[in-house]
């Protein structure tokens, strides 16, 4: 029976509020409006933005919502003036959507869409409400995705199709982590063969940009982490030597610069902590060396470094979702993973069913996950 | 009666210690040794980091030294193994050498060639010694130019040569602040045609930098200074809107982002304050927006900004005598001049003999003078 302009009673896990273990309930879930699409979501990964939302970090997070924002599904129905996906393909939905028609689209130098920035930012769908309801109260939508319910709509322009032969339950990662980081290498820095990387923080992201630096060829690529069970797991996406800042007897960034002899062509910083974003950018190469900002900082944090830095020739950059334009990116992402430049089904360290969410996010706190992605069904 | 090989006995102005005005002494400046050129110096600008220097700013600052590194001469004498200059060839000093040999000059991203950093910031020639004396005591060479003598000597790497028909007591200028305003906008930003820029402050470097905005045709050049009597001139350098911070009713940030829909797509400091070079990062647009700090900040001073405004797509970046590769450009530069793109001339608002060299330095922290130029014979 088609479910086609019905509203949907399925089941998610609902973020009532912050520092809250997630409740698994029955929610509501209404039809497309125009312009969008209800997608029958069969696995999500759990990220930290995730987490740093649910944790109470995040001073502009919503409650009640719906996180989950690194989904695969198949589309259910579409809203009235769809015309780029139609039911039974298979998509991923995009927390950076891609209108094509904003100025941010119209640049080649960014991919940051503004076109629903706002409502999105309110956690509501463009026309400013909500598609979800559980126990009578309106639940906000997440990233404009909300992949933690059997069943979410996002708006058209968030959505990439991918080809039906390719496992979702794969591919969800690269809604966002995997393609941060591998973008974050390949678009924002842009690393050229035989160059210097380090690579500050050893999670998903930070493999990812590994598996970047290493598709640009570059020749070394320095892992620095304090947990040092990620070091062997590491040299597989492309680490080649590691840096544990624990054990210096001097400054991480002395000791970069001397193995390198003068610091790294690129730096990236992958944890989301500004003392370490200071030493991603000092450990550049004087004269050309550049870093980039990928983790999330708390919020009110600040970055500070001596401006001689910069006048001396070290460029501080930062990267969104890895500068993919996101809906028209996707097919290179998709031929990247098939043809085994990215890895992607490596970043899965374990599946759990949604009942079982909450441990997910437990592992990743713990960094025993990669990824754990979500069975929603 | 020639002075090669001989000690040359001749007036020079020196800078006896920190926070006291120069004196005019008679000092003797020794042959030039291998890989060095002595240089009759005929004209000098006096800029603002001679200032910084000589008023004790600068931590590392050396005394007794001769200052100034904004030089035109004619060689003198060279010593063995000068190859590139000979005796009666036009030349300006560089505080940024070019040997060519090093990984700095091998690189097409960087201007800092490194061969003789290390001496040149001990205030000595490349061999480790000073080939200035006066009453007895060594003097310390300053940038590795020290043009505020009428003879002077500087590396063979330290030397671009120009053509004889070019005014020495114009170009000299070209040896510091025209270059660095004009390359951050050429070189270092690479401004795009039609693109919105803003500059702060609007001195000469300032106004070098709206010439290299003119010349790579951007369509909107704003000016940020809270001198206002400077406008008016500004227009003439390319300057077409001005912002004065200290008339505003909301911050330079809103203001120029209200002014641009959005913020810049390049902006520049010029001015040396860490405050300013904020505003100037903040200032751009999101997506795309670069920063280049020219300014010197006060020793110990730092730059700090939200990290989002760089995940966000900002660039900050810094540029040093306009990233030219400062001998082998030299030629570009005067091209430049010639051709009328880089107005030079423009930027001489008072010649002062060697004897009133003092009132040059009051003139300039009056903010009266763009450049005066010193006519040391």
């Amino acid at each position: 029976m088609s479910t086609e302009g019905q509203v949907i009673h399925c089941r998610a896990a609902v973020a009532w509020g912050p520092k809250q273990p997630l409740v698994i309930e029955d929610v509501e879930v209404a039809p497309p409006r125009e312009g969008e699409v209800r997608i029958k979501v069969l696995a999500s990964g759990v990220c930290h933005t995730d987490a740093y939302t649910l944790d109470g970090h995040d001073p502009e997070g919503l409650f009640p919502a719906i996180l989950g924002h690194e989904g695969g599904g198949i589309v259910e129905s579409v809203g009235p003036g769809v015309s780029s996906v139609k039911p039974g393909d298979h998509v991923i939905p995009l927390y950076i959507p891609e209108c094509g028609e904003c100025k941010f689209c119209k640049s080649p130098k960014t991919n940051l869409c503004g076109k629903i920035r706002m409502t999105q930012g309110k956690g509501v769908m463009p026309d400013g409400t909500s598609r979800f309801t559980c126990k009578g109260k309106v639940l906000h939508h997440f990233m404009g995705c909300s992949t933690f319910s059997q069943y979410t709509v996002v708006a058209e322009i968030s959505v990439a199709k991918v080809e039906d032969s390719v496992p979702l339950d794969k591919v969800c990662l690269l809604g966002c982590g995997i393609s941060t980081g591998y973008g974050a290498a390949i678009n924002t820095a842009k690393v050229e063969e035989g160059s210097t990387c380090a690579i500050w923080g050893l999670g998903a992201v930070g493999l990812a940009v590994a598996l970047g630096c290493k598709a640009q060829k570059a020749a070394r690529i320095i892992g620095v982490d304090i947990n040092e069970s990620k070091f062997e797991m590491a040299k597989a996406f492309g680490v080649t030597e590691f840096v544990n800042p624990s054990k210096l007897t001097k400054t991480v960034t002395e000791t970069i610069v001397e193995m390198t002899d003068g610091g790294c062509d690129y730096t990236f910083e992958c944890i989301g902590n500004v003392a370490t974003m200071r030493d991603a950018l000092e450990s550049c190469h004087k004269g050309w060396g550049e870093s980039v900002i990928i983790g999330v900082a708390a919020a009110g944090q600040e970055i500070s470094t001596r401006p001689f830095q910069l006048v001396t020739g070290r460029v501080w950059r930062g990267s969104a979702f890895g500068g993919w334009k996101s809906r028209s990116s996707m097919p290179r992402l998709i031929k990247d993973y098939l043809e085994k430049r990215l890895m992607v089904d490596e970043f899965v360290t374990f599946t759990k069913p949604l009942d079982e969410i909450n441990a997910a996010f437990d592992l990743m706190h713990q960094g025993k996950a990669l990824r754990t992605v979500i069975d929603l069904f």
